[in-house]
């Protein structure tokens, strides 16, 4: 058993500030005292402990609250992404087998289902009390998030609260705790990314800043102010940030303690305007099954372990697959989901205690962990494997290009062929760029076309979506 | 499952320092390639897996490479008190049925055993390897420490892995962590207070300074050098620290964070003298079966909550037993032993998972515990409830008394009457101190004799021993 969370974080340190949004604070006892309102109108309107919601809703203050409020009554999470289609939310609705549906705005939402709560209608609803859990049993299930996994329908993640805190207290015995910390969430709630911060916020007694979108100025300003020591970003939203720190000539203040950069290796010359502008980039590899990190680089060896994300929090082990040096990576630790909802759901994703990711990567002499690339996304030519993360970190080597996206293309005489999409920060011919990878890479790893574009397609985290570009490839030949 | 705890520290942050004792320092690597030897001499030896082995030595470098050295090898550790007579330790080998008596030096112990060895004779074994455990279960017994309880003969203790980590898991939720983290320890290693510091080490990757013994000038000099950041002591090491920052007019450096004080209510005086050297000071209530802290007072509540105790760490839950405010304090949690050896092996301490401490407090209206006494120390005169405690303090606000100790005596009239033991900074008359009590409680609490002292009779932790005070009191009538 664990203590309740939230209500255990209100008997310590009632008075410190749980979360800014917009202009507003809430202390943890305020935050406390509006979830348990939300919670005993839920509770009115028929929502019994043990039951499953689904939420669809903006990364606000409002959905913070909602959030808490599931969880005091004892109700398992679906959190939905606002970027879905119709179509995929209805999938998840009927895979979750959800009780109810809450939204934030009936006119914002035009998803139906039959048993369906917005925000507003809550609003007018009179409040019921219920004797609040004092403890909950560590295999509960807090969240339920849909991962893509390699192919076909998403499965639904279930995430443990013994996941969520064993997660959350690894990474504060690397990263650190301090009374003043306050972490700057500009990453969606309804995403492992943003939901960790939720969880840390009511184990270390931390400030949620959060933001609903990401805005390179505004996180900036928040940073410079002096306010914000955490903050979890991708490759993309970080060098946006440098940008801007790079245009008025500034740097971050050293109450800034931890840059976390998620989803996918960080380039060098990311990393080297990062240190120029005090910021200390962590590399991260995590995921939705293992509730958030499972490895974690400190910046102090973001240069010389270029492109590893580091090693194993405390309660976290990894190990390699097969006889290659690259290998699978297997994943064990009390933050591994037990497993999946829905059509998943006899599916187990351990095998001998290990969760087998799917991701290819290596673990050097001294521990450290490299994620060669997801699986998936593994390029084949000719007998020859081609890591498209490795040939994306070339392609950004070069002045002139943004950002870069690689897949594989479908060739009669290899098999597949790379190419790549690039956003350009200047003017350059794709005859420049093809004689520079040539000094860069094997022939077999050079991309054979270039499309240039305004773009690339991100999801809600900023995350590459190379299925993507692989859909744009297929379409274009 | 929990990893091996030093082997893990080792893969994550080898090169940070582990330990400094007198001019030397061990990084992590260096500190598990010594303790590897150690265990691997033990084995050659004959030592094994599961074997109970008491430790009679001195907390210097080389004690701290014997615990781990045993814990590798999946030994249960016995922690013997140098400072006890040969009968008391006699008792608890025989007690504890140790496999083996480990002792620093022959000439310097002379106490017997069939299977003894020393830290001399090892050093001429061969090594011979052993496969290390990568994963140790949540229940194995570390370490097993005898406490006094109310009467009789001292219990022998178990804390588990588990209580060991969630004790220092809570305590970094409560205290911070920071990555150049350093705790000063000048209390036993044989006591909890100073074995938690060394699980605390290997958890954060923090470095231990170790003294063998509490040196006042020494432990000022090495905050003032700015490298320590935290440190454990009881009320009357902290005055001697507080005496010697005064007498030098200095004050602590920022980079000091945490000054934990444990063994009872830290005095007011003692408090506000503290503030001005810039010590940050948080008292805790702490014992061997819950594997030292269970509730911590911060250091911006010492004033306006002068006597707590503090709330419960995160992962800790306390209650007080009984209709009347002041009750028996229990407490639960992760950090909570399982039960004792020996004699006492069938005693459950827990009655429907709480243990009943045979403390008294209470816990105010805004969650703070404050601990009246310890139950064995009540002197209960004319039916009234006498807190020993609350008298000292009241004694030491006396501008001539340096520290007092408070036990009940026999008494024809009232059953018990209070008497007092003062050690005085400067001269003052038996008079004067009882004009200045009766200014201070009601008279059914003034001591109606007092006793000067050079000084007052302490454990190894400098805890005060009423029942000493209690013996020469029968002794004197």
């Amino acid at each position: 058993m664990y203590p309740n969370l939230l209500v255990k974080r209100v008997s310590l340190t009632p008075n410190r500030i749980a979360l800014r949004f917009n202009e507003k604070a809430w202390t943890f006892e305020q935050l406390s005292d509006e979830v348990d309102e939300f919670a005993e109108k839920l509770y009115t309107k028929g929502i019994k402990f043990g039951m499953r919601i689904a939420i669809l809703a903006s990364s606000d203050a409002q959905l913070v609250i909602a959030i808490h409020g599931c969880i005091q009554l004892g109700c398992e999470l679906v959190m939905l992404n606002e970027r879905l289609t119709e179509e995929e939310l209805r999938y998840q609705l009927l895979d979750s087998n959800a009780d109810y549906l809450l939204v934030d705005s009936v006119e914002k939402r035009s998803l139906t289902f039959p048993n369906r709560l917005s925000f507003e209608l809550l609003n007018l609803v009179e409040r019921t009390t219920f004797e609040v859990e004092k403890e909950w049993p560590k295999n509960r299930t807090i969240t339920i998030m849909y991962t893509s996994g390699t192919t076909g329908h998403p499965k639904g993640v279930r995430q443990s609260l013994e996941n969520h805190v064993m997660n959350a207290t690894g990474s504060a015995l690397n990263l650190g705790v301090q009374p003043n910390d306050c972490w700057l969430c500009t990453v969606p709630l309804f995403h492992i990314s943003g939901f960790s911060i939720l969880m840390r916020s009511v184990l270390y007694g931390m400030t949620v800043n959060l933001h609903t979108k990401f805005d390179a100025e505004k996180a900036v300003e928040e940073i410079m102010s002096g306010t914000v020591t955490r903050m979890s970003v991708v490759a993309v939203t970080l060098e946006r940030m440098i940008s801007v720190l790079e245009e008025r000539n500034i740097s971050f203040p050293n109450t800034f303690q931890s840059m976390l950069v998620g989803g996918g290796p960080v380039p060098l010359n990311y990393l080297e305007r990062a240190i120029q502008r005090n910021i200390p980039v962590l590399q991260t590899y995590g995921m939705t099954e293992t509730a958030s990190q499972t490895t974690t680089l400190s910046s102090e060896d973001a240069i010389r372990k270029l492109g590893s994300a580091g090693k194993p929090l405390f309660f976290a082990d990894v190990r390699i697959n097969g006889a290659e040096k690259i290998g699978e990576i297997c994943i064990k630790g009390p933050h591994v989901t037990m497993g999946y909802v829905g059509a998943a759901e006899l599916k187990n994703p351990l095998v001998d205690g290990w969760l087998h990711t799917g991701d290819m990567g290596y673990i050097d002499e001294e521990g450290y962990l490299f994620v060669v690339d997801r699986r998936s996304d593994l390029i084949i030519s000719g007998g020859e494997n081609i890591y498209p993360a490795e040939v994306e970190q070339a392609l950004v080597k070069h002045s002139a290009v943004k950002e870069a996206g690689v897949v594989g293309k479908q060739d009669d005489k290899w098999g597949q062929v790379p190419v790549a999409f690039i956003v350009l920060k200047e003017e350059v011919s794709e005859e420049a760029l093809k004689a520079f990878m040539k000094t860069e890479m094997a022939s077999y790893k050079q991309p054979v076309i270039y499309y240039f574009m305004e773009q690339l397609p991100r999801n809600a985290s900023n995350k590459l979506m190379r299925r993507e570009l692989f859909k744009y490839v297929q379409e274009m030949k």
